[in-house]
């Protein structure tokens, strides 16, 4: 269903040759006229040409199109990169008829190396010929990278509809990562209400999940809203508003969970729900600290229930907690009691460890802490550690 | 030659029978009587019970010697577990004729599980007979738990000795981890002088490695000067005390490389260069966010030269810095000049690529990052991420 679910969107994916693998490697979303966008960025210092240009684009003009190449980044690739992404957006403007600042460039793969610019530009007419009005699937295959499934999503709000889709299973981290995601909708939505839809919606479902801890260089999450469902714009106070905001949350969230669940040698996700917390702040940093650290990773790999690597990662998150206010779970059982492991816990045999390790063999693993009686919570999603990642990421470019 | 290079300490190690594998799990160290003591801990918001205890004797008592036992943690044990390590040095204390207070407790080991009170009662006693003044290496062996080998080091300041031992090889982040160091002298060193002695000089050599970027319950590293030596008191100011100062510093750097050398599953060493920064606080984060990061754990471990994640890594340490001025060399290749990694480096063959693999393949990977003009420099010390890093990890308490 995809980006193109909505009305108002063709979208497109071909093989320029940019892979070794011969994969489809060029994206292209188109969305009518009168199509609004906003964006949210990787926080990276050090950004791609692509993700600068699409921020200026974003400030001072109206995009209404993404083009994406995948296979390589254009990241670190200096003034050339800036120059390649604008002739791309140059030639993909001038077979649609719209002015290169309308078009949104985003790359993604290595880091580093050029794009590969004239095949690049040879199949960029192939990819305007191909859009189609059922093209999601092909725009979602052609921004893959080592990803291993496409990740796509849709919902309906009302008489609106709502599509998605998203690529990344590496540098994936809170904050956005290599991860590219893509959201659309039919309904009419002012520039800044799009913002808003952005930001409040979708952005904190991408910040809640973390493969590696590793925010990329290209991370990008763009909504586009084409108004082709007809009517008047919704706006905060619409009675559809709310509908919409629900929906696209709901897409995010699952295409953040297809990412998770697709993460660079992963077998097992975790889920992180935290609470009791001062502030929702404090409550994502241990989340994140507990599904970020490499011991509770492996453990997960391993299903091996170690309590003491999720008390040593929520008490190294960097956040004011007492030790004896500390509860840990995982799955049903209670592993960590105001603080302590009960000393049950390593009898032989142990009921409460074998309930644990039983929940830790589980496909989503469930590790519930809570630190205090404050309002604060959060849910994080992870994943394991895995040999598989070792062998991905020490073989990558080799 | 460890902690009883220096004259006027006695140590042993013995086997009380903590560990499945039978290895010697109880260490023992005591000053003369003269001996004064400073430590630091860890700043994990989940300390152990022989972390709290050793604080306050630190702050209210004159410590003089150290009990450790591994193989269990004494984290996350409750009140049960402060009354086990109270117990522990009552009877060390005993039989040494020191008062308990003057008994710093230590363990590592498994998180959670209590520490097996019987068997270490009953092998204090011979702790206390095997006491010895060649007893360094021993003690050195009992602290050990995953550690493949024994971390040892000493050193001469004119007419004064230093030595030290160490343990560790998980859990280790800067901030101190899982990490237990202990350094002697036979200087007589006045309280706050040693306190000085171990936040200047002994500190920051651990703090400047990581292996998993996990800061454990467990960390501490101890300085205790006898005095043995003879004549008065070393002292800021004193013709010898530069020396010694640098002695001290020496020593701890060597048991920080020993540690890392023994990281768990490392096969390399990383030693990241971080020069230009704003200050010293701004390098050190940058050093530790490439060294930290999983995806130039794992190209080390690949021996593959992928200056696109030194970049990324560098860019998302949350410093303030101009990608424009980012140089990067892998030994002695340029491989990132100006934020742009030069097109040649993706050429087939490509002699800067050639150069940069080479250098991967040293046992240890030197990558030096200059991020401005500013002052601010730091090197931080880290291993690869391998498949035995997870075998390990995955398999530990099962």
């Amino acid at each position: 269903m995809s980006v193109t679910y909505p009305l108002g969107f063709r979208a497109s994916g071909v093989t320029a040759g940019c892979k070794p693998s011969g994969a489809p490697d060029l994206g292209l979303l188109v969305g009518d006229p009168g199509t609004t966008a906003a964006g949210v960025f990787t926080t990276n210092r050090a950004p791609a040409a692509p993700v600068r240009l699409a921020r200026e684009r974003l400030a001072s003009s109206s995009p209404c199109a993404v083009l994406v190449n995948s296979g390589q980044a254009n990241a670190a690739t200096g003034p050339r990169g800036v120059d390649d992404a604008r002739a791309m957006t140059a030639r993909a403007g001038e077979f649609l008829g719209l002015d290169p600042d309308r078009l949104i460039p985003c790359s993604t793969g290595v880091i580093g190396e050029p794009v590969h610019l004239e095949p690049l530009m040879q199949a960029i007419p192939a990819a305007v010929i191909a859009l189609a009005v059922d093209g999601g699937p092909a725009f979602a295959r052609a921004i893959l990278t080592t990803d291993t499934v496409d990740k796509q999503g849709s919902a309906d709000a009302g008489r609106f509809r709502v599509g998605g889709c998203a690529k990344g299973v590496g540098m994936i981290a809170p904050s956005l990562a290599t991860m590219l995601a893509f959201l659309t909708t039919d309904a009419r939505v002012a520039p800044a209400d799009v913002r808003s839809l952005t930001e409040r919606a979708v952005a904190p479902a991408f910040e809640a999940i973390t493969v590696d801890g590793c925010s990329s260089t290209n991370d990008a999450v763009l909504v586009l809203a084409s108004g082709a469902a007809g009517d008047g714009a919704v706006a905060p106070g619409h009675p559809a508003w709310d509908e919409l905001e629900d929906a696209f949350a709901g897409v995010a969230r699952s295409l953040a969970a297809q990412l998770i669940a697709d993460g660079e040698g992963a077998t097992r996700v975790v889920l992180v729900e935290v609470d009791g917390a001062r502030s929702d702040d404090d409550a994502r940093a241990v989340a994140k600290a507990v599904a970020g650290s490499p011991l509770v990773k492996t453990a997960v790999f391993g299903a091996d229930p170690n309590p003491g690597r999720i008390l040593q990662a929520a008490g190294a998150a960097g956040v004011d907690l007492d030790p004896h206010e500390l509860d840990i779970s995982i799955g049903e059982a209670r592993v960590v009691q105001r603080g302590v492991i009960p000393s049950t816990y390593f009898s032989q045999p142990s009921e409460l460890a074998e309930s644990a390790r039983r929940a830790m063999k589980d496909d989503e693993v469930r590790i519930r802490v809570a630190i205090g009686n404050g309002p604060g919570r959060a849910t994080v999603l992870g994943c394991d550690l895995t040999y598989e990642y070792v062998r991905i990421n020490g073989e990558y470019t080799t």
